[in-house]
């Protein structure tokens, strides 16, 4: 079977925003207070970051629990791993992901500023300077086998998208409508030309988009 | 974590029934036909019998893709292995399941007539002939760690329950009502007492029950 490039657990708006402006270091999502966004996958008791027992193991914990399955790489953009613009100025500052990051593999990071790779825990993060095909190339070639997560942020989802690389998204769209930030759709509508789709409504309020290439 | 009792991927029509009566070779599930039941699952990418590229991979697909995640053992009655009634008569006869059973686990099949266990491929036959509880207690030491696959049928499933052994299940109902046969439930509300549920319509036509213990 072939190497999918898969999009997981990606959360928007109602309106197609993944993240909102001005991100900082205290602020990675912007103006947007990302609880908006995440409530439902934190409640699951599947969800990567949970440190305590319990959640639920409803319909949103199938997509939560699907996070690692059969994924053997990641490929992020720069700002999924920190808020930085330009030159790096601090090699120290190892990223958003604490001690113990949530990929359990090899992480891409896009970035026009290289720098060298590192070692936290089960995650190593490579920063490479390349076009999304050759940026993927390298991820399947990591991931041995397995597939690759595209992580984010929607800047980078829809650059693979525009290059026609991706094989499946789900995209977990929340009921509420954010104005302005990073957009990664006008509406989904927009990719049913290459794309069928299940569009699934949860108990827990936001609707699941599920794609997959015609 | 604990080692979850999880029933995944069982089919009932929209009256609670998931087998048919007169199980014969030939007719593992008796009168009905199975792809009534079953073409949902059939139509996945994931459908762990499938041998050609190709398939689904929307909602439908998640459940038949999480049918092996985190699972080391299943249990799984006399009739899910073979038709046979009382005592073994022929040990060459190895189940329904091929030279390739979809487990790839250690199996327990519970039966008051022990024979030996055999491996098939990835896959190892046991026979047991104990109650729910002391099954489960030698599945789970199989499964090191591991979740257990409840694995069907309906009455062997409904054994579990009552025992109330049971911590999550994923039941497919089909728009087709079958009218007699081996049932499961007379109506999914049954077990509301105990579980939480999720009902889930997928556009193939059936809808997923997803219960998890309160």
């Amino acid at each position: 079977m072939s190497q999918l490039l898969r999009v997981q657990n990606f959360n928007v708006s109602s309106d197609g925003i993944g993240a909102g402006e001005d991100q900082t270091l205290e602020r990675p999502f912007g103006h947007v207070e990302p609880e908006k966004l995440f409530a439902w996958a934190g409640a699951t008791a599947s969800w990567p970051m949970r440190t305590e027992p319990g959640g639920s193991r409803g319909l949103d914990d199938y997509f939560t629990r699907d996070f690692a399955w059969n994924i053997g790489a990641e490929i992020m953009g720069r700002n999924k791993f920190g808020p930085q613009r330009g030159p790096w100025e601090d090699h120290e500052w190892q990223g958003w992901w604490g001690d113990e990051p949530p990929f359990r593999t090899p992480v891409f990071v896009m970035t026009h500023h290289e720098r060298p790779s590192f070692t936290l825990s089960d995650t190593t993060f490579h920063f490479v300077d390349a076009d999304p095909a050759a940026v993927l190339e390298q991820a399947r070639q990591a991931a041995r086998g397995k597939d690759v997560r595209l992580g984010g942020g929607a800047t980078t989802i829809r650059e693979f998208l525009d290059a026609d690389l991706v094989d499946t998204l789900h995209v977990a769209v929340s009921p509420v409508k954010l104005g302005s930030g990073v957009r990664l759709w006008e509406s989904p509508d927009e990719l049913l030309d290459r794309f069928h789709v299940d569009v699934v409504p949860s108990p827990s309020g936001v609707t699941h988009h599920l794609f997959w290439r015609k």
